[in-house]
């Protein structure tokens, strides 16, 4: 197949205002779909993702405040690797990426990368509209940053730090 | 990271009825997710994702009917490659697993493997939900094999042969 790319690395040219042709290298690590699930049941679909589909939990995240006592769930949201693929499974209660549509098939991509600010100015210049400005501490990991953009097909997709820095001292 | 896994081999155990363990080994490649966009615009679609995202296209479908001279466009689906992580982008008019929530942010997954039937019983044993019978014809590529479930999640996943194989003798 002569479709060979250079895993993680990708670059985008943008022209600005002008006619000047400005070159943004941003690299992105990995696309991950995210799935919302309800709030008591991220536990359930991980194992359930297990048993279907062999998936391997690689990344978990619990929530900052709650304790093992309480009667909402410690987990907020897990990675799950299916073969080559990461998706995410998230309490949709806690996501604010979660969109209107709720759990099952509404989607948001989270695209990993370490520019989140030049990614979101590549991707706006392209046509993608920002939601809200980059903020902390939201998304799949706690404490990882985060743009918003809505596509102009109706897709989500979060820019998001790579999950192996933010969770980086998580609980496995 | 003490995530790393085996890409692409994942094993999947189910108990089956009278407390026997029946374990069947299904290898799944990779899962793609699928967006869907409205019929004229997949083309215009995978530019955007190039401009916005550095994507780089790896496969396409066309219409085994359509000639370029016609009104709807040859191109009904094509596959982009984002880092390290496929997106299949789909006309939703041509495309059987399309969910009613039409175009955007609704999802299906793609979940390839070579073996189909085992699969598709595996996860049926874990609480899926199979809908209808393995078809040939249909999903991202012409010619591939193709098993629809739901999840108890409300999430739809194709099992399907995988891209290499399917899409051998599609035109780049």
């Amino acid at each position: 197949m002569a479709t060979e790319v250079n895993d993680g690395v990708a670059a985008a040219v943008s022209e600005v205002n002008g006619g000047d042709v400005e070159k943004t290298v941003v690299t992105f690590t990995a696309v991950k779909p995210k799935v919302f699930v309800e709030a008591s049941k991220v536990a359930e679909a991980v194992a359930f993702y297990k048993g279907a589909f062999g998936a391997e939990e690689v990344n978990r995240v619990n929530h900052p405040k709650r304790k093992a006592d309480q009667e909402l769930p410690v987990l907020v949201s897990a990675e799950v690797k299916i073969g080559s693929s990461s998706v995410i499974v998230s309490d949709v209660s806690e996501d604010s990426s979660a969109t209107e549509k709720g759990v099952g098939s509404g989607l948001v991509f989270c695209l990993e990368t370490e520019d989140i600010e030049a990614a979101v100015e590549t991707a706006v210049k392209a046509g993608a509209v920002a939601d809200g400005e980059i903020t902390e501490g939201e998304g799949a990991c706690y404490g990882g940053r985060v743009g918003k953009l809505k596509d102009p097909y109706g897709v989500v997709w979060t820019i998001c730090t790579p999950t192996e820095k933010k969770c980086g001292d998580v609980e496995a």
